[in-house]
């Protein structure tokens, strides 16, 4: 698969986001939804901050507090044996066997702006900052889907409680609507279409679950965008294989001749983070026409394999014109990049069903 | 707190149930939903059978397949060391932190009709059975809300991809429509409330999170019943107290003067089930006013103590006639019992926030 990446890549980097937040460092602007709006690209950036250690041995852990609105710093003592900070994105606590019980940054959504979908000027302050109870460990990984002049901008909502999935609307990116959590713990990488098929909503959602299963790729119905059900399993591990050790939707759904085109991730069980396809039929997206066993972009140019955490290309929104499909993504949970890949090239590389 | 058990307990024994399947023991019958329908009270119980082992040292899975619409026995060597078998229950994957491979049973719904409330006569045949890839291995735990002359019945769906909640509704308990998961997994303990607030359905649910999080309870929004929004986290452990373990909804919200009154089960970590109370705000369900803490009826009884798996009291279902809680409870993972509450008595246990 031949994959043109921007001569700019990285588009955005850490050293080009101010922090928000006094005494912290951005760690991450990655991972963003993508939008069009008034002829501009619109990243809508995840940004990671982390709160400057004020001496070695200690780790600090932001969490926002929603009663009084500022963001409280848990003090942790990196020889204490309760905890484990060997991953440099989490806290786990030993007892437990999954899991996670600190994040050692806080994530926000934050946007960046171009004419020419190259060169990126990033906004001053936070567009979506975490707001309630659910979301105390920050918020990630956003899409963004456009339905008419609404933007429906959806995202992981982190606290302690969970990790589910909450939304908020936009027509202008500066008012914001929210919309509360539209699909509960623990879950995320939704992607809603960006029209009805057949009257209905759809969207893909990933679960992660502890009984029984594994971090598959599932769909569901709505009428309103608010309340989702009719769930159903769509697309699982395939083991061995680029995507044996996790997946999830990136890209909201690109609708072609063939069918809706969702571009998504899969890692191998030693996490190394690629994209392939999934095609859907286009009057049925329950139903999975064709797969990708290889992927269409993996980690390979330096800024893709080395980072905070390494080896991943992870998208979260892309644009068709023509043959041509850009694809954002995130780089090393670091920086964003971009693609061109062509349509007709993705569509011939699937194995279809 | 006084409660007074029928003499007539265990209601429903295995041993009262034939086997629907040839070569199977009926093992439990127990953790029923509750209806009335034409002036008899119902229970809707889960009735799990078992495949009886050919020889010592095979254990028998039994597999729903949709295509066949057959049962298939996975056979399992007790010795195989991929495999634990301590738990009756479940077959364990001995590579997985958490959760289970196989279960030992398949659960299915059969209805008990009684005159009385205390005398039950067993269906002869499953009433509502797995049906579908996302209850190949069985359906448990239904629930009733009766709304208008409508009967929703919904209940843990059990697949190797996850544990969600199914629904179907029937108006005379014997044509069923099927309206497929309306919470994707991992979520069990679904309790639809039985008439609108402020325009809004509402249902509490109980999702299993891995990455962060304990087993605590949800509450959802509905328009349609079907699907489901606004997630917001209503209740969770209690470190040392009788629901530290893990907790779920129990009963069907029981409309109170003094708010909602939900019968939820709690388990210490040690795994003792007792039944214990929420109160919810009236015009607020998301609202919690009151919760008790001591349970209400905890595993005292012979039949409550011993059985498939031991000290458990389990409510699936609830009356108030006047003062008078009538509230039937699965015993021991085994069989159904009967015990009635003072609803004063209750509501004045509580401990209001």
């Amino acid at each position: 698969m031949n994959a043109y990446r921007y001569e700019q890549n990285p588009l955005v980097t850490p050293a080009d986001v101010k922090p928000f937040h006094e005494g912290y460092e951005v760690i991450g602007a990655f991972n963003a939804g993508i939008a069009t709006y008034n002829d501009e690209v619109l990243m809508l950036l995840r940004v990671a901050e982390r709160p400057v250690s004020p001496e070695p041995g200690i780790v600090l852990a932001p969490v926002y507090d929603p009663d009084t609105k500022a963001v409280e710093l848990v003090r942790l003592r990196t020889d204490d044996e309760r905890y484990d900070f060997s991953d440099p994105r989490v806290v786990r606590d030993v007892t437990r066997s999954s899991g996670f019980a600190y994040l050692t940054s806080l994530s926000y959504i934050r946007i960046a702006r171009s004419r020419d979908g190259r060169h990126f000027t990033i906004d001053d302050k936070p567009f979506v900052y975490p707001s309630d109870r659910h979301e105390t460990y920050g918020i990630e990984d956003p899409r963004v889907t456009q339905i008419g002049d609404t933007y429906y901008i959806y995202f992981s909502a982190v606290s302690p409680v969970g990790i589910g999935e909450s939304m908020v609307s936009t027509k202008d990116f500066e008012t914001v609507t929210h919309h509360g959590m539209i699909f509960c713990p623990d879950n995320k990488d939704v992607l809603i279409f960006p029209e009805r098929v057949n009257g209905k909503y759809y969207a893909l959602h990933r679960p992660t679950v502890k009984s029984i299963g594994e971090p598959g790729i599932w769909i569901a119905e709505s009428d309103n965008l608010l309340h989702w059900g009719n769930h159903r399993h769509l697309a699982g591990l395939r083991e061995g294989m680029w995507d044996g050790g996790r997946i999830g939707g990136g890209a909201v759904p690109l609708r072609t001749e063939r069918g809706w085109l969702e571009l998504y991730h899969g890692a191998t069980k030693e996490h190394r983070y690629c994209m392939g396809a999934l095609l859907l039929d286009l009057n049925d997206p329950a139903k999975v026409i064709a797969r990708s066993d290889k992927p269409i972009l993996e980690p390979e140019a330096d800024y893709e394999k080395n980072g905070f955490f390494r080896d991943v290309v992870f998208s979260c929104g892309a644009f068709v014109e023509g043959d041509i499909v850009k694809m954002y993504y995130g780089v090393a949970d670091t920086s964003m990049a971009c693609a061109e890949l062509s349509l007709r090239e993705i569509l011939d590389s699937l194995t279809y069903l």
